[in-house]
């Protein structure tokens, strides 16, 4: 034995990937080549999906397929709105969960294992998770589902279905930057379980599955929420030092700072979210919000040299457009799914089951005991 | 970069445990420092999920409150029968893994991320699984679930749900020891899957969920079925050298022979097994079924090297016990659970976030074209 244990397996290299570069120390992050500070700012959630899953931009005729393909696909059987009605006090990922695990077994693809069956059932799962979020949401606060309009875009779309009236373009374009930068991260633990998952052979509904509950842990998508939570506590600029620097010496966690895998440098997305947030603050006279994620960011850089990253901002994003808290990992899905499909096609075209093993640290070999000659 | 790709976590030690102990070059399997075979022999399926647990055998009267823990919870919600009449096309699998998650918007723990929560929602989901594979089972075939006998243990009393009758004692002895011989297996797919899930501080609920998923693929849980095919086409022991020999000639794959763990040496529960259906054999008349295994095994050994794993015998012993071969899967499950809820409360009870990272091999660096530069 004696063998290292990488715990969490923190810089283990487990597949080789063309999907999505990190490079941590410059702070870069390249979807398929493309960085994406070119991406957020001259494409469309769209045209990364598609980039995401076949590895090069779309002509326009491919784009346009490729949205029909989207706008048809939204829609759902109506027994999964029963079981929304059912589910109605479940927190919104856990029903999301139940959801796209059902929607298997309502899927016209659910026994084909090709990879044609696997890219079909991935452009059927990203047009169907926006409309379950937004159906369960409109649900749970005894609205009726809107139904989806196929003139508007994936991300406006979303809000339409969500609110009941268009976004302006304004919003629309917002969230659409929001997904993009969400939609893939390399190996994340989410996507990490998508790859476990479908590294069985099993299906492309089990693997996301998986990713949805990986997903809803407050250490990958939940942070966003917490950050929120916390601006709401602070309440002004004044009192952010002695609030950050009072969470410090009790040793608990300031959400919305460090990375697994940047270090030392600001995540990029951190960086084009947190021009997006001073707009938005800007034009909406909230500057107070922005202040305060300032002196936060100060204050980290100078006590514990942590930078923020995505969830620090995005919280504040997705908040300005009027969506709720218990929406914002829901929202993270909606845009991950992309990536966590290409990630599980990827590995269905070269796969390796993932079996590691562990370092045993229990008791020795001992001899068994019959039950009345056992200890009390 | 230029690291090594740990394809499929081959031999890579990502945790400790104090669990279970596979010496893969000496062909030993120990639960918590028990020797397998001393469990199967000894002790019963209730005792070995109490050891798993908690880390000892237990005493008479914890066994006893163990067992009645186990007795009350089996029970659904209504809900969880109408869901599967919902379900009633899919595979077995696939409804269990919709049906569990659906069973935490039903559990009064559902919201309770301590330990002691986790604990009592492992009691629960040990007793449901059963209870949601028979009832399923009958509601696929047109029949009635049946209610749960609470006089009977938990192997007599899924082999009664299923059939409506109560099993023999041997019946109920040779599932029994089935479900010990499957109860854990260190960081097999499934388990490892539930752990990744549970290291965001996911639920529990999330984790079996993912757990399910993954081991639904033919790579993982699927192989006990494909092994009964192969001998239905087999047909009797005159074919098995040309019928294997033609496999190896096409490079396909013999289902239930090979480990990523036992190496050279043959799995101890695989040891075990064969007595158990070598007696059922002869006691059903079936000593052709035996023989086509053996001579398998011998031709197997032969030409490849391999030895039998677990799946190469089980199938034939859950079909000596009238469990059709679409529930064999599920089965594992059933045994699996508690394997799965001693490594998510391992987990976290000294939790790390599992994030690996992947070798990037995809375009480098490249300028965004607009999309009407782009190639047709």
């Amino acid at each position: 034995m004696g063998k290292f244990v990488h715990k969490g397996l923190e810089d283990v290299v487990v597949t080789t990937s063309k999907i999505c570069f990190i490079d941590g120390k410059r702070g870069k992050l390249l979807y398929r080549g493309y960085d994406i500070r070119d991406l957020v700012k001259y494409s469309t959630f769209e045209e990364v999906t598609f980039l995401l899953w076949f590895g090069e931009l779309p002509t326009r005729a491919e784009l346009e397929d490729l949205k029909r393909k989207l706008v048809e696909a939204r829609s759902l059987p109506p027994q999964a709105f029963d079981l929304m009605r059912e589910l109605i006090t479940s927190h919104p990922m856990s029903a999301l969960r139940t959801i796209v695990s059902f929607l298997q077994a309502y899927d016209e693809d659910a026994e084909d294992d090709s990879i044609e069956g696997a890219r079909r059932k991935a452009v059927r799962l990203t047009s169907q998770i926006p409309v379950i979020v937004s159906s369960f949401e409109r649900i749970r606060k005894g609205e009726e589902p809107i139904r989806p309009d196929p003139d508007l875009d994936h991300a406006a779309n979303f809000l339409y279905m969500l609110k009941g009236e268009p976004p302006s373009d304004e919003e629309a374009n917002y969230l659409d930057k929001a997904l993009i930068l969400h939609a893939d991260h390399e190996l994340n633990p989410s996507t990490f379980s998508a790859r476990v998952t479908i590294s069985t052979l099993s299906d492309i509904h089990s693997a996301i599955t998986s990713a949805i509950g990986t997903l809803k842990g407050p250490l990958h998508g939940g942070a966003n929420e917490q950050v929120i939570r916390m601006l709401r506590d602070i309440g002004s600029v004044d009192n952010v030092e002695d609030y950050i620097i009072g969470l410090l010496k009790k040793k608990e966690r300031v959400m919305g700072f460090g990375h697994r895998v940047y270090k030392g440098i600001m995540d990029p997305r951190a960086e084009i979210l947190r021009e997006y947030v001073k707009e938005i603050c800007e034009k909406t006279g909230n500057m107070g919000w922005f202040e305060m994620l300032e002196r936060i960011r100060e204050v980290m850089e100078r006590e514990k040299g942590l930078y923020p990253n995505l969830d620090f901002y995005s919280g504040i994003l997705f908040k300005s457009l009027g969506i709720p808290a218990e929406l914002f990992t829901p929202l993270f899905a909606i845009a991950r799914i992309v990536g966590w499909t290409s990630h599980v096609i990827e590995q269905l075209e070269n796969n390796k089951l993932i079996r590691p093993i562990g370092y045993y640290e229990g008791y020795p070999e001992r001899d068994f005991i019959p039950i009345d000659l056992r200890g009390g």
